[in-house]
């Protein structure tokens, strides 16, 4: 398969919440450009994300709604279920320990860690916070798919190489920095600031 | 000016960084390349993005980075302070109330507001969560500029109808859900499941 672009499997992702609406109306087909107005985008950029994984729909008559559901879920690998470790159980990491819309989608939290002697042993939801220490022990054992990063900074880098040495191949990092890892460890970033800045720039690009 | 893709927008958002880290290790001109190299992307994408915004650099001499720092942050309308409220204190708004990257970049919360009464009147940091009834109010006398919206999903919509009525026009959406604004508000969603679906991705699509 070719590279898709960051920016495919995001509108995929989108794409796969149109249609889960759909179904839970009822619906059977839905065309490109209803997919491409949901999605602020054009039908041609629709037909040609889709078209990346062969040939969905037929010409006049849309996609199946089930279908394309379904090949959209395997492409993006929802079939089952992922592994997740949370490290920092600060704010954010509370805050990610508790959204509902992971489980959902297969993304189980099964372990939080944190260095604060303060935070070791206490329980968050299910869990028990647990030391940092134990990160490369319990990875060998649990083998978790993703972890998420919320340390602050400046102590990003290192744990992120820890993370990576322990054998972990996908990260989401929330630290506000740039990170370093080797070709073969995926690391996507959230940061909070950059999302504002998509905001300051459209208030300020007004017609 | 063109329309700018939000793809391009965040690469500014990037390139800024780098572009600081360079300032404060005393760099005085950077090249396309290492930009690109950076920011994971290839100089003749970073050439496009700065073209939208007519010529800097020579050719040959690579970009002056005060000069290009201080486009970008015009650009990107970081030269002044921006307005934020913050609209649901539950754990993703208490997040986001302490995160030290906003003030840093000219992005200031001036208030928080809740509907429940045992949190209303409590304090974050230096702000006393308000009652949402406030709103409306508070908007008309205070302007804010920016709109953080995380309620749940199933008041999403209409909270986000109020801020929009209220006369915010610029909206960024924590509920995984898709909202319907008018085409002079710009809505920015940050869908923490979507995140990690590019993950999955990487995982699933790995050579």
């Amino acid at each position: 398969m070719k590279r898709i672009a960051d920016s495919t499997v995001r509108r995929l992702s989108l794409y796969l919440r149109f249609l889960e609406d759909f179904e839970q109306r009822g619906l059977e087909t839905i065309s490109s450009d209803e997919l491409a107005q949901r999605g602020g985008t054009t039908s041609a950029q629709v037909r040609k994300d889709l078209s990346f994984f062969g040939s969905f729909g037929k010409r006049g008559l849309g996609y199946s709604v089930p279908e394309l559901s379904r090949r959209i879920r395997e492409i993006i690998g929802l079939g089952r279920e992922w592994r997740v470790i949370i490290v920092g159980a600060g704010k954010i990491g509370a805050a990610l320990a508790q959204y509902q819309g992971f489980a959902q989608r297969g993304f189980h939290i099964v372990a939080v860690y944190d260095s604060s002697p303060e935070k070791i042993g206490r329980s968050w939801n299910s869990q028990t916070i647990r030391d940092i220490r134990q990160l490369e022990h319990d990875t060998a054992r649990e083998k978790p798919d993703i972890a998420v990063l919320t340390v602050p900074s400046e102590a990003a880098q290192a744990m992120l190489d820890r993370i990576v040495k322990a054998g972990i191949k996908a990260v989401l990092n929330f630290a506000p920095v740039q990170l370093q890892a080797p070709p073969d460890v995926t690391v996507k970033s959230v940061n909070m600031a950059m999302e504002l800045e998509g905001l300051s720039f459209a208030l300020t690009n007004r017609d």
